[in-house]
């Protein structure tokens, strides 16, 4: 138990620098269709305009705005209809002063129209006539060639996570094909003489290994590969072979251990063994998360996390989940990661060390509240009812009922 | 043009009961390594106490918390070790008055042991003597037997979406296996004669098929399987063969129309033509989104979405997501899905009609803003510059800048 007074505590802003502190890793070609959730490994510039024509954006009539200047419900234009848009082509039809042409939303402007009036502003006088009871300014219920994407222009930048969204965007440009960063794949440990596979029924002082799965649902939810290697013995040799082989096939290790006294000194003793290995951190100043080691072999993170599963979650969403991100490319987290709420009761603190609370969201009387968990940090079953985790400062003494706060997902 | 005549609008909370009316599909079995973001279809009780035993939180000295009753720095409780609790194992000893053994976290405390000093509170006197400075209460440092979960307890019900947590709890009880339900199928056509494949180049009056891509993706996020049948001419025996093979295959079809008047019409024409068939709304009181259909074909949702995509993502994240959710099973949404901001600028709407503004998050002075994205609704750009969707009831005629508003995540 002599491996505390080693201890290089850093605070968390600390140690989140630490984290964050590896390379991007590269890129490689995806198809559109396998992209949602990848890191943009480009920017990407438009090859032509959006739209790529002046579109009407309602259904009703083109028309040379100027030919309903003046036009109200008690002086209506009179207008000629010449003709229909069809929808994807050019319009045949050219539009004088006084004229119109029926087109859909989506639809092509025939050449002389600058604007749209919406068909619930006219009436119909006969087959060939409308009156509009509004005028409509030039640009009025159009989309301008180039006004949502102008060629030549960057519009996603690297370092985005693709959503839905982004890549319709991608559609719109034509980009079947794209370039994304690598997604980190992440080798899981799981150690502890008390441990046993989830599949065998714990015998007296024995627990399941619940690290492996919850670490690795953890992982591919942060967008980054799982290859697990299960329960490996406490025992030097086991964690020395495990580590290196999970290190050859992985960028970032984690190995959590049950016992966590013996599980520090083989992640320190694995690192002490290797060339290229340096301890970036040995502590932080947080709870739960204290016994968290970091080091770097080469350009790869190896993770110690506390054996306390509740513990190596806090220790995932505030460090790991960084560190996979600057790994996978993301830029700095857009959008903000945390919701702002209020506290609904007084939650106490140590000064001089990040606390953690777990608490659960409810919306009430038109504000989003935070109602910490209680009980032992260590539970599973409030870790269940969690929606996220409230941080309390270093620097303060606990924080009182009716505080805002932020609230970082779980 | 005179569909819209027979509208029958309903306003947006009508139309989520619509959206939502439709049963939760079956259930299936999976892994727990399948099983993160799937929805639980049965309740899950403990087959057994977790902890199994007695624990140790804290590394230190398992103890008769009677021993170390008044003691303090001054005046230290004089302890004898009587040996060390191997991990894993029932402990071998038992502890009496006055004695204590070295017990590690997570070991199990041996019989006469109901407390647990920290190793910071003791000092060695020599090798079979400590000093306790501080007393501990019955049950310190202790996680009791069945204290996180009680055998027989119910500790996750049906309808709950498997995170990373309850996968662990799931682990420590021991279910490798587990019933979820199934998730929906969900076939997307896409329609209108201006628009063309990604792979094609775009002419004049032409746009790319923005909609298979978007709509497969915000699928696929909502936790649903997505089956492509890509780009339908826009004619009425096309589009009806391609939306009865959708239904044939899928739980829930997404028919989204370049040309919402052709497309409008056409499905309107497919739910007639199916026998079970029922017209649930025409119209919603929505800005952008008012031109959405659904009908109920036997338990199967179909819908025809606007042709304008970013209306048709509006509508995704207000009525198809909660629609496919409730057929996946889900229990109403927890956590909250909103977040609490506060509007930056003034917002105008109309009176009678709920208008959704895309907003970007910001974190700035300790508060989470909302920037309204201004421009046209139909760009894509400002699509993937926003974080969010503020919705603006249809009783008020827009919102102040400095107003708290609930922010959809997009």
């Amino acid at each position: 138990m002599g491996v505390k007074d080693f201890f290089r505590v850093l605070s968390l802003d600390q140690a989140l620098a630490c984290a964050q502190s590896f390379a991007a890793l590269g890129t490689e070609r995806v198809t559109l269709g396998e992209a949602l959730g990848r890191v943009l490994g480009e920017d990407v510039k438009a090859a032509l305009d959006v739209p790529g024509f002046a579109r009407a954006t309602m259904d009703g009539y083109a028309v040379d705005a100027r030919s309903t200047f003046g036009a109200s419900e008690t002086n209506p234009a009179l207008l000629r209809v010449t003709g229909t848009v069809d929808m994807g082509r050019p319009a045949a039809l050219r539009i004088d002063h006084g004229e119109v042409a029926r087109i859909a939303t989506g639809g092509m402007l025939p050449e002389g129209a600058d604007a749209v009036v919406m068909v619930e502003h006219t009436e119909h006088i006969d087959a060939e006539t409308i009156e509009a009871s509004r005028a409509v300014a030039p640009g009025q219920n159009v989309l301008g060639r180039g006004e949502d994407v102008r060629q030549g222009e960057i519009v996603l930048v690297r370092g985005t996570r693709l959503r839905a969204q982004e890549l319709g965007l991608l559609a719109a440009l034509g980009r079947a094909e794209l370039c994304v960063h690598r997604r980190p794949v992440v080798g899981i440990i799981s150690t502890g003489d008390e441990v046993v596979p989830i599949e065998v029924e714990p015998g007296p002082g024995q627990i399941r290994d619940v690290n492996t799965t919850t670490l690795g649902a953890l992982t591919a939810q942060a967008g980054a590969e799982p290859r697990l290697y299960g329960l490996v013995p406490d025992d030097p040799d086991a964690l020395r072979a495990a580590s290196r082989s999970a290190l050859g096939a992985a960028d970032v290790v984690l190995l959590s251990g049950g016992s966590s006294v013996g599980a520090r000194d083989y992640t320190l003793d694995v690192l002490d063994g290797l060339p290229d290995a340096e301890l970036l951190l040995h502590g932080v100043a947080l709870k739960p998360g204290k016994p968290t080691i970091l080091g770097r072999v080469g350009s790869k993170a190896f993770w110690g996390l506390p054996g306390q599963v509740t513990s190596a979650m806090v220790v995932f969403q505030l460090l790991v989940r960084p560190c996979l991100e600057r790994l996978g490319g993301m830029a700095p987290a857009r959008p903000p990661a945390r919701a702002r709420a209020r506290l609904s009761r007084n939650v106490a603190s140590v000064h001089g060390r990040t606390d953690l609370v777990r608490v659960r969201l409810r919306e009430d009387a038109g504000e989003l509240w935070a109602d910490p968990l209680l009980g032992p940090s260590g539970l599973l079953r409030t870790m269940t009812q969690a929606d996220g985790l409230v941080e309390i400062g270093a620097d303060v003494e606990g924080l009182d009922a009716g505080t805002e706060v932020w609230v970082t997902p779980v």
